[in-house]
C-alpha cells in the first residue's frame, strides 16, 4: 500500500498542533508528508523543512497549492495547522486547486472567513475534514452508537466541561500569546476549546441545541478575550444542557468531559482517562465498558494497552486516508465543513447572548 | 455527662429523615430522645413512640411545647422532621416555649413562613439550628478552613452540583409524593437539594453571589415542580459560578460535589467519597488529603475508617450539644438562621430568574 | 422495643476499640451501656464510668459477672474489649455467668487461651461472638452471596490485603506498645489485622485454605514482632491465594482490599470506599455494585449516603441483638468461636511457616 | 535528519507485537522499514512485506543480515519479534554482522540460547537492545528518579503485580498457542508478563532481589505450562517483596501495577492508567504526579493528552534512535543484555523454586 503524499501549511518550529498532525499522519503510515509552507518566514520555513526532512519547502501557500497541484506526484491531501485567522486562505487555495484539506479546529476567526471556506468546499470536487480528534476516540464512536441504539433511550440532560488551568495566569509563550489576542483566535477558551464540547456533546447524541444562553468572562484581569465560558443550552427536543469550558480552572490539565442522561440510562466520559466509559441502564449498576467494547475497532493494541490522543487523532487521519482512497464507508464520523459551521454559530451565538447579559439566543448555523 | 433530653416532631413511621436524626442524636450519647409528636394520626403517633421507646408521646406540637416547657425534665431540644411546609409551625412552638430547635432543611416552604421562624427566632432565648449537614463532614471542615487561610488564593470560579436519579420517572412513593408537590415542598429539586449546594458553597467559600441566572425544567413530563436546576451565580468580587441541582440524573444516587477554583489553587470534594479532598496548589501536583489532614478533629475513629454521612449529622447534633451545655467555640460552624434565610432568597430568585427566561436577579435575603 | 442491657470490659480512657464498640451498641438503639469493668486501674474505672455514664462500674471482671448475672435487671451481653492477652479471663467468665459475649478479635493471644475460651463457650448456654467487622459492611455481604450463588464460578485465585502505615516508625503511644510486645498481643501484624484478611477471605468464599507459606517480617530495625507478613495460600480445591498484611506501608491508612478470581468472573472490594463493589463477570464489562444491589440490606439509608466503618460495627452489634432477642435468622453471618479458632489455626501456621523458612505447613483448626 | 534503516524479523500477517514495533519505530519519524524477513513461510513473508510497503523481502534472516550488512544502504538495525524461542538465531545472526538489534522480550526460551546471545552481543560492535517497554513511560522514568534521589528512603517493601484474563479459557488463537507450549516459550505467564514485572521493580529501584520463593501454578486444568505466578522476594538490604503475575485473572485486561514503600515515603503506579504517578511523603497527603511532574520529558504533547502504551514503546525507540546515532546521554535507560539475563535467572531460579515446593532460591544471574 503506497502512502498518500501529504503536505502541511503552518507548523514550523515551535509549533504545537503541528507536530501532533505530522504524528498522527505517520503513525498508521497512510500518509507521506513531502511538502510544507511551515511558516510565513523563508528562513524558517526552510529550515524546519529540513529538520523534517521534507523534500519540497515553499514559502507561500498559494504557490504550493498551484505548483503540487501540477505534479503528477504532487500532494494529494493538505494538513492546515495555523492560528484560526489564517485557515481559511490556505484552506480556499488547495480546495480550489483540488486537494483535500484536513484543517485544524476551530474552522475561522471570523464569520466571513468561514462561509468563503464553505463556498470554496461546495465549489470543489476535494474534501474538507475538520480535525475534531476527541470524537474519533474508541470509546466516544461506541458513546454515539449507544446513543444511537437508544442505550439511554430519550435524550434528557448534557453537560460537556473543558477545563483547563494553564492560562490561570497572564500569558506568555507563543500558544498563549495568539490564543489570547482576539484578532488572531476570534475567541477565546469558547473558541478553543468551547468548539470541541460542542461538537463533541453534538457528535455523540445526534442532536444539535436551538438556543443558548452564555456567559463569558475575562477572569484573568486585563484579558481581553473570554477565558471562561458558561452556557446553558435548550434542545428543541426537551432536553437541557450545560458547557463549560476554562482555561483558568488551576490545576486542570485537559479536562474534557461528557455526561449524558436520558429516560432510560446515562453515559459519563473524560478525556484524561479515555479508554473508559461509564454506562448506567436506569435501575442497573454502571458498566465500565473499555475497548473490549469498542465496536467501532478505533484502535491498535488489546484493551489495557492504553491509547490516547494521538492515538485519536491518528484515528481521523487513517478514516481520511480510507475516503481519500475511495472507501467511504466510515466517511460519516469524520468531522467536516458541517461541524466547522455549526461551531461558529455556536461561538456567535454565544458571544451574542453574553453581550446581551445572557438573554436566550438562537444558535442558527 | 448527663444526656440532653430531646423532643421530635415528625419521624414517625415511613418517615425517612427523621430516622437519620435519631440516629444522629444517639451516636455520641449526647441526647436522649424522650419526647415526641411524630405524627400528626394519633394513632401512628402513639404505635411509632413505643416501637422507638419514647416515652411522653403527644398528638400535637403545640401541647408538647407547652408541657415540655412546664416539665423540670423537660426536653431542651427538638428536632423537627416534617415536610417542609410544617417547619414554621412547630419550630414557632418550640421557639416561644424557649426550648431550642433542630429543624431539618430548607428552612421552610415558603417565605412568609420563613420569616415568621425568623422572629420567633429573633424573640426567644433559645437557638435554633439548621441541619445542612453536609457542611459538618470533616474534609467539607477542612476545606473552609483552607479558603479562609488564601490555599486558593483569590475565589475565583464555584461549582457546585447535587445530582440524583431517583426522580427520573414519574414519582411514586411517600417520599417522591410529597417532595414533588408544590404546596408542601415550595420547590422541588432546587429546594430539596438545591439549598443544600448552595450552603455548602456558601459554607466553605465564605462568600455569597450577588446574582444568579436560573433555568428550572419539569424534566419528566407532566411533574407539576421542578426536577432539574442549572443556575449561573455571579460574586460580587468578580467571581463566576454555577449550581447545577438534579433528581432526574439516572444513575446518580447522591452526588453532590465541590470545586473551587482560585488564583493561587483549587479544591475539589465529592459527597460519595466524603474523606478525600483534593488540593491543587497552582503549579504543583494535586494533593490528596484525607482526615488525617483534618484540623477541625471532627470524627471519630482513625483515618481509613470510613465515616459519611450519619457522622456527618452527628457531628452536628454533637456540637449543638455542646452550645446547649454552654460550650459556644464550635457555635459558628452549625448552620442556623442565616443560612436558612439565604437558602430562601436563593430560592426566591432562581424561582423569579426562570419564570424571566433566565433574567439576571439579585439575591436579596 | 427496651434495649438490651449490656457490660464492657476494658475500654476506659485513651483507648481505642472500646469507643468503637460503645458507638456501634449504641447507633441503632438496641443496647443500653448500664455495667462495667473498664480499667484494672479502679481510679481510672470509676472515672471512665462515671464520664461514660454507667451506672455500675466495677474492678474485677470477675466480681462483675458474679453480681452481674444475680441481677435481675443485670446485663444479657459483655463486650471485651481488652488486649489480646486478656480476652480469655473475662470471656470465661462471663460464659460461665450465661452472659452473651462481644469479644473484640483476635480470639486470644495464645493457643491454650483459645482453647479454654471454646470450651467455656461449648459449656455454656450463652453465645459468644468475635467482632470481625469488616464482614458485616452490606457489600462484603453481596459480596458472599454473589459467590454462593455462583456469581464468579469455581473460585481460582483469591488475594487479600491489609496494609497500613502506623508502625512505620518505632511504636510510640499505648495502641502501638501493647500491640508489639508479643507477650500481649500474641503476634504482630499478622494478629492484629492479618486475621481480618483470613476471615475477610472466609466469609466471603466460603473456603477454608489447608496449607500455607509465610513470610513474618520485622521491617523496623530492632521490632521484636513482625510488622509485615506475605502469605500464600493452598485451598484443597486447587485454588491459589495470598495474604498480604503490613503495618510499615508508609502512606496507607486502612487498606484492607479483597480481590477474587473464578472460572465465571471476578470480584474487588476495598474497605475504603466499602460501599462499591464491583463485579466483573467474563466476558462482560465490570459492574460497579452498590449499596442499591445489596440484597442483606445492611443499612440505615438510601445508596450514596455513606456509611462506613461504624455502621459496619453497628450492623454486627443488631444482628446480636436479633438472636439475642431469639431471631436467629441472621445467627450464621455473626463471627463466632469458629472464626476464632481458625484465626488462630492461621496465626500459628504462619508462625510454625515462618521460622521454617516458608516450608508450607498445614491450617489445622 | 534522515530516518535510520531499520529491518524485522517475524511480524508477518496475524503476529501482534511486530506491529506494535512499527508503529513505535514510525512514531518519532526516526526510522524507515526497509527490509523483512516477516514469516518463515515464503509466501507469507513476501505477501506481509507488500501489505506494509517494505521494499526487501527475504525469507531466511540469515540472508538478510549478510545481504543488508554488505549494502551501502543496508538496515543498521533490526526489530526481532519471533517467539521466544526463535529469538536467539536471528540475534546473533544480525549481531555477527554488526547489525544493532532491538530484541522483543524476554530473551529467549532456554538458558542456553540466553548465553548464546550474550555471547555474540559482547564478541559484537553492534548494540542490543530489549524492549521492556514499560520502564520507558514518563512516570516510571520519574519514578525511578525519585528512589534514587531518596524521595522514599530506604527501600522496604516492593510489590509488583500483572494480572491478565485472556488465558482464562484453554487457550485458542495464534497469540495463546505459542504461548502456552513450553517448549516455544520456554516459560508461562511467569515469562510472557512475569519478567516485565521483574524489569520494572528492577528499574525503579535499581535493587535486584537475591533470593525468591515461588508458586508456579497452572490454574486452567490440562495446561502444560504455569498461568499463575506468585513470588516472594528478598532483598539483600533488607528489604522484602513480591511478583504477582496471572494471566487467569478474569477481567483484568492488562493490569500491571508497581507498589514501593520506604522509610520515607511510599510510589504507586498502573499500568492501565500510566499518567499518573502517587508519590507520598510519610505523614503527608499523597500527590498525584503527572508528566507535569516527568523529568525525563518523555513524551510529546502535554499533560492531559493520554500518551500510553505506543509511545512508550516509541520512547524506546527514539531513546535508540539518538544512541544509533551516537548520542549515549540516555543509553543507561534503555534496557539490554544485563535486564534479558536477569530475567532468565529470574525464571529460572522460580522455576527450581517451584518444583522444590517453595523453597527459598538465589537468583544468580
Amino acid at each position: 500500500m503506497t502512502p498518500i503524499p501529504l503536505g502541511m501549511v503552518g507548523g514550523g518550529a515551535g509549533a504545537f498542533i503541528g507536530g501532533i498532525h505530522r504524528i498522527a499522519a505517520r503513525m498508521d503510515g497512510q500518509f507521506a508528508l513531502v511538502a510544507g509552507a511551515l511558516s510565513s518566514d523563508p528562513a524558517r520555513a526552510r529550515a524546519s523543512a529540513e529538520e523534517l526532512g521534507i523534500a519540497r519547502s515553499y514559502v507561500s501557500y498559494e504557490d504550493m497549492a498551484v505548483a503540487e497541484a501540477a505534479r503528477p506526484d504532487g500532494i494529494r491531501a493538505v494538513s492546515i495547522v495555523t492560528p484560526n485567522h489564517l485557515h481559511a486562505g490556505p484552506a480556499i487555495a488547495f480546495l480550489n486547486a483540488g486537494i483535500h484539506v484536513i484543517c485544524d479546529k476551530p474552522l475561522a476567526a471570523t464569520q466571513e472567513q468561514a462561509q468563503a471556506i464553505a463556498q470554496a468546499a461546495e465549489a470543489s470536487g476535494a474534501r474538507f475534514f475538520l480535525t475534531h480528534n476527541y470524537c474519533a476516540l474508541p470509546l466516544v464512536r461506541e458513546a454515539r452508537a449507544l446513543v444511537a441504539e437508544g442505550a439511554i433511550g430519550r435524550l434528557r440532560l448534557v453537560q460537556v466541561e473543558y477545563l483547563q488551568g494553564w492560562l490561570a495566569d497572564p500569558a506568555d509563550g507563543k500558544q498563549a500569546e495568539w490564543r489570547t489576542d482576539p484578532a488572531r483566535a476570534g475567541a477565546g477558551a469558547i473558541g478553543d476549546i468551547g468548539t470541541h464540547a460542542w461538537q463533541l456533546a453534538q457528535f455523540v447524541t445526534g442532536e444539535t441545541p436551538e438556543a443558548l444562553s452564555a456567559e463569558l468572562s475575562s477572569i484573568v484581569p486585563g484579558r481581553p478575550i473570554d477565558d471562561d465560558a458558561r452556557i446553558a443550552l435548550r434542545y428543541a427536543s426537551g432536553a437541557r444542557g450545560g458547557i463549560w469550558a476554562s482555561q483558568v480552572a488551576v490545576g486542570c490539565e485537559n479536562r474534557l468531559t461528557l455526561r449524558l442522561f436520558g429516560s432510560d440510562g446515562a453515559l459519563e466520559w473524560a478525556q484524561e482517562t479515555p479508554e473508559r466509559l461509564i454506562h448506567t441502564p436506569k435501575n442497573q449498576p454502571p458498566r465500565i465498558l473499555t475497548r473490549a467494547q469498542d465496536r467501532s475497532q478505533s484502535f491498535r493494541t488489546p484493551p489495557g494497552h492504553p491509547e490516547g490522543y494521538l492515538e485519536g487523532f491518528a484515528n481521523l487521519y487513517s478514516d481520511i486516508a480510507a475516503v481519500i482512497r475511495g472507501d467511504d464507508r466510515h466517511a460519516e464520523r469524520i468531522p467536516g465543513l458541517q461541524d466547522g459551521l455549526s461551531g461558529m454559530a455556536f461561538l456567535r451565538a454565544a458571544q451574542v447572548s453574553s453581550r446581551h447579559d445572557g438573554q436566550w439566543t438562537k444558535v442558527t448555523p
